[in-house]
């Protein structure tokens, strides 16, 4: 770990993501933890009073240690709750490791990592403090590759797979893609389940409509889903659980004990559609 | 209305509210529209390109054009539906008029509107468009007073009494303590109803749980629940509702039609109550 990356001082005070070219959030750096430049992306992780430790790739708040608990357990739980015995799953991005220990939750047989950056895996081994153990877990298989070429050339085929991608720019971008979708399509077995971050309802509705009329072509379940992500743009997240066999609100059995946000109740409450999404969805 | 407090320029190119010492949103103003301090607070409007014109209350955001829905919908339309038939009902606060235009779709026979502050009833009518025809409908009937006194000296009961306060500091402190709470049981009829704006359950989860210690004294069914509100603290707000004999998932009527947010499933899902908050409340 390069540390002479630390550049506090005044102008770090402040951290400003543009969520439009009108509004935003901004957090204060108490401290410069990391920052440099990998093969990939820009990556700077800073601690903040409230939200405790923030990885920011790109510019873009990745994930912080006080609010990460909606965002991940909302990725992952809706999907492996709905599978009646998930033992083989594929992660795609996420390489903070953060959806990987709420995998790891369960008697899964074994987990693929595949992420791009190897940076992203470093300093998350560093700073988060949830990555490391993750990775010791036997169970788990780390690969540093490109998703969608990793899942070209993969013959395996998998119970559930969970989209953990940076928005669309820079790395992530072949991660948004049709020709990605329909890469995990052919990688799951026919029960299989895919579950996906697609953005904010409120900031990215255009982007979203169009992945909802992309997925109907592909998948028989396309349902979306929301949690609320304090970090993220709007405040309010909005997921995508694809299947060609699985209906999500069907999931019957208990999830892991010491969750925080996730919970049967939950579960079925975040695929509630507002009108307002539902007629977006509707034109298309 | 004094348009002289117009004060464009370089300087006021940016809001920042502070949602935490260390975090918050910003907002690029385009054009400032109005700016004066009132007998009771700070008073702002300005235009953002995405959110249209915001209202601005000593520094917080209360209202925009574009994220309004949400909130005025999530605090009117749970009660107003879960009562069998609403026709006495009174908003505290909420001069903006953004909650009696959703009160108005309902075929009530009067709505009381106690605002504490005349300025920003005069603001609202000049820049938000649903507020003057609103008040033109005969039903309504406007009092300029505190929240907490209005209840005191009435001898009005009410099927359902809407807390659209803004948040415990300046004129609305009074409308937050466990008096002005006993104050609106004993103006409700035995089936009636009350909700309120409570605060966002990330960062002011100590003050709904004092709330929720409070509140259960005082009513059988003390009921939250959760809607996004973009411009808001965090993008999720959190509402309550109280009533001393009816339970919120009972609701079996119809919602009016030309709803953005608020059907019949988003009813039922926003009280899904996430087990870090159950945590927070049991405690208590």
């Amino acid at each position: 770990m390069n540390t002479s990356e630390k550049v506090p001082g005044r102008k770090e005070a402040e951290f400003k993501e543009y969520h439009s070219l009108s509004s935003g959030i901004f957090l204060k750096k108490s401290k410069v933890l990391y920052r440099k430049k990998s093969d990939f992306q820009k990556i700077e992780v800073f601690e903040n009073e409230l939200f405790g430790k923030i990885l920011i790739l790109d510019g873009l708040v990745q994930t912080s240690e006080k609010d990460e608990f909606f965002y991940h357990e909302m990725l992952v739980h809706p999907a492996l709750i709905s599978h009646p015995s998930p033992e083989h799953v594929l992660i795609i991005g996420g390489g903070d490791g953060g959806s990987l220990k709420e995998v790891l939750r369960y008697p899964v047989k074994e987990v693929f990592l595949v992420e791009i950056d190897p940076l992203v895996v470093e300093v998350s081994k560093t700073f988060f403090p949830w990555l490391s153990p993750s990775l010791e877990d036997k169970r788990v298989k780390l690969f540093f590759a490109d998703g969608r070429e990793f899942l070209k050339k993969t013959d395996r085929l998998f119970d559930v797979v969970l989209v953990d991608s940076s928005d669309p720019v820079g790395p992530s971008l072949s991660l948004h893609g049709d020709d990605f979708f329909r890469g995990l399509k052919s990688c799951i077995i026919p029960d299989g389940i895919v579950a996906a971050q697609v953005g904010s309802p409120f900031y990215h509705l255009d982007s979203i409509a169009a992945k909802n009329s992309s997925l109907k072509k592909l998948f028989k379940f396309v349902r979306f889903y929301f949690a609320p992500v304090p970090t993220y743009p709007g405040g309010c997240w909005c997921f995508v659980f694809l299947s060609q066999q699985v209906e999500p609100l069907s999931a019957k059995r208990e999830p892991p004990l010491g969750l925080k946000y996730y919970s049967p109740d939950v579960h079925n409450a975040a695929f509630a559609l507002p009108p307002y999404l539902g007629r977006v969805f509707g034109k298309k």
